[in-house]
């Protein structure tokens, strides 16, 4: 038997499956699905129309809870993981139960999305970029390779976060028994930007259209409209006009 | 033919496995091991009781030696792998032969231990971090996602590396004939700290309760319970009471 | 049925195939593969001699364009894959159509080379690294694990990039309708360096011998001959003689 569909699973019409993929009990493939070799659905993952899914990807994972982990709970019940029609799942991605991903995603390659995250229409998360559990991400936002956005972080609408920043919400770097309560991740509001390799320190807010630039370390909020580099990060120049959102004609096409 | 069990594989009672799992000959699966799909456990492997393995992990994997390679030597016999009992294998993650995961680690997804790597008890390795060959790391640390430990390095007991923290062993950057005799990995010390994105320069050790914050480039010893900051890193302060290893009522619940 | 090979794909002599592997039509294996369990071969996919291909490896796969992609396009037709003999491909990893490995090339486990790339003979791309599209590197580099390569980038013969490096390409920061226009890559020049963790801004280039030390931001173009080093990054001093290309008389070896 070269592919395993459960027979309490949903297909809809013209659902290509290539092989040895599984599906499991209860899941729901919309019209149109392309999935390819060796995919995993999980039980009760919900895909919507048209969606392509690439080799070695696996949807609908449900947490795994190390004995001594601060944030996932073991025995938890999440909701089926949702995945909206248009999207586009990558070759060994790893989608969990209990996130929502909505129309016209893309998720490239390896990447990762934990639970109880919530991704906006036509956002694209880019190949091995992490989503830490209790994320929203607004829409049209580009979150590109290797990007780490910790638990319990932000982001708006239309921000772009390019290759291997990094964000952190802890800062207690994992010591002091009170820590937990203090969590906080980052806040991109719309139309942040965080250029590569920057690093952002807990807690920390870029506000509309500004912007971390590359291999900056962000300790301060950073004012809206506002460009800082270097680390400490300071205010190197306002973000020019061409680059502001609101002048991007361009932005939804 | 749903998956594949080498007849001179032994299974414990009450272990179940996924499907399209391949099992080689002379594998070892304790009792109540619960195997997903597609996973791959190469000969003579040997995992304790009550281990979850999650879908697409590959364990016991043999080395790939490049021909110009100074670390690895291909031809080379290796120990068959052990994880410990009460362990977890996220979706993806390799593991190689020649490695010693001991008792109740969490190893994320497509986490990567490699030959000649131990892994103490209660240890968790984060989401597609790196362990590099002949590293040694202790007990109840937490190695967080996407975190880089070159080879030859030691960490400690109660270590805590943040996410895309990465270190390095060749001062001579991968030139001069003579380098491979100087290869000197970082140590940390118990309770020694690395925050999010920081680089550790070869050889370097970080003592008891150092600590190099966010974005450091560290490029000298950390004394210990001295936080470093800044590039090149430089005292910032003393490791604050509520943070000391010693004072960490609730590290081992 | 435990594998899978379509018949119109070719096999050569003393060809050994895993367990669930698919070979899909048209793809040539060269005499003496090994080829593991789970590997995907997509269509036409050319492979040399001697080449060890590693579980759950995906060969061949075809680009996905989401709709606001600046540089993928969708529909275009890519020639196939060819992966020269006596190279390796690392468990997980990911080769693209469109893509020239030359011959003795390793690609370690999860690595992703995309369309359009071409990696000369005996180069070693790392653990996890991303070669993006439209890339070209020479021979005998070593390209070591995360390291992030952006589209548009060209890397010469004998470079040498450490962990976690990262490259960038767009001084519009994904801003600006005209910004496509303007991506341009990184450049290494032969027997350029590139230390752990450095950060490279668009179109910057490293001339011969030139090196970025670790944690560097850079800003410039980088002397040939020249370390730099701090964020921005500044020079430090003229690379040792032992460290000079010419004078690795190891280095073919």
């Amino acid at each position: 038997m070269e592919k395993y569909i459960h027979p309490e699973a949903l297909l809809g019409n013209e659902v290509t499956i290539g092989r040895y993929t599984v599906i499991e009990k209860g899941a729901v493939i919309g019209d149109g699905c392309k999935i390819g070799h060796h995919v995993i659905i999980h039980r009760d993952s919900k895909i919507g129309e048209n969606v392509r899914i690439d080799d070695n990807a696996v949807i609908g994972k449900l947490p795994m809870a190390a004995k001594r982990s601060k944030i996932t709970k073991a025995g938890r019940t999440l909701n089926p993981v949702v995945i909206g029609s248009d999207s586009i799942i990558g070759t060994g991605a790893i989608v969990y139960a209990g996130s929502q991903i909505r129309k016209g995603v893309l998720i490239a390659d390896t990447a990762s999305i934990r639970e109880d995250v919530t991704i906006g229409e036509y956002t694209i998360i880019g190949r091995n970029a992490t989503i830490e559990n209790k994320v929203t991400i607004g829409e049209r936002c580009k979150i590109q390779t290797n990007v780490y956005i910790c638990a319990y972080s932000e982001i708006g609408d239309d921000c772009f976060i390019a290759p291997c920043a990094a964000t952190s919400n802890d800062n207690y770097t994992g010591r002091w028994k009170e820590r937990t309560k203090y969590y906080r991740g980052v806040t991109v509001r719309n139309g942040g930007r965080i250029a590569v390799n920057a690093t952002i320190l807990p807690g920390k807010v870029i506000h509309s259209d500004g912007m971390a630039a590359a291999g900056s370390v962000v300790t301060k909020d950073i004012p809206g409209g506002v460009i800082v580099c270097g680390n400490p990060a300071r205010k190197l120049y306002e973000v020019p006009e061409n680059q502001l959102l609101k002048n991007q004609e361009d932005w939804l096409s």
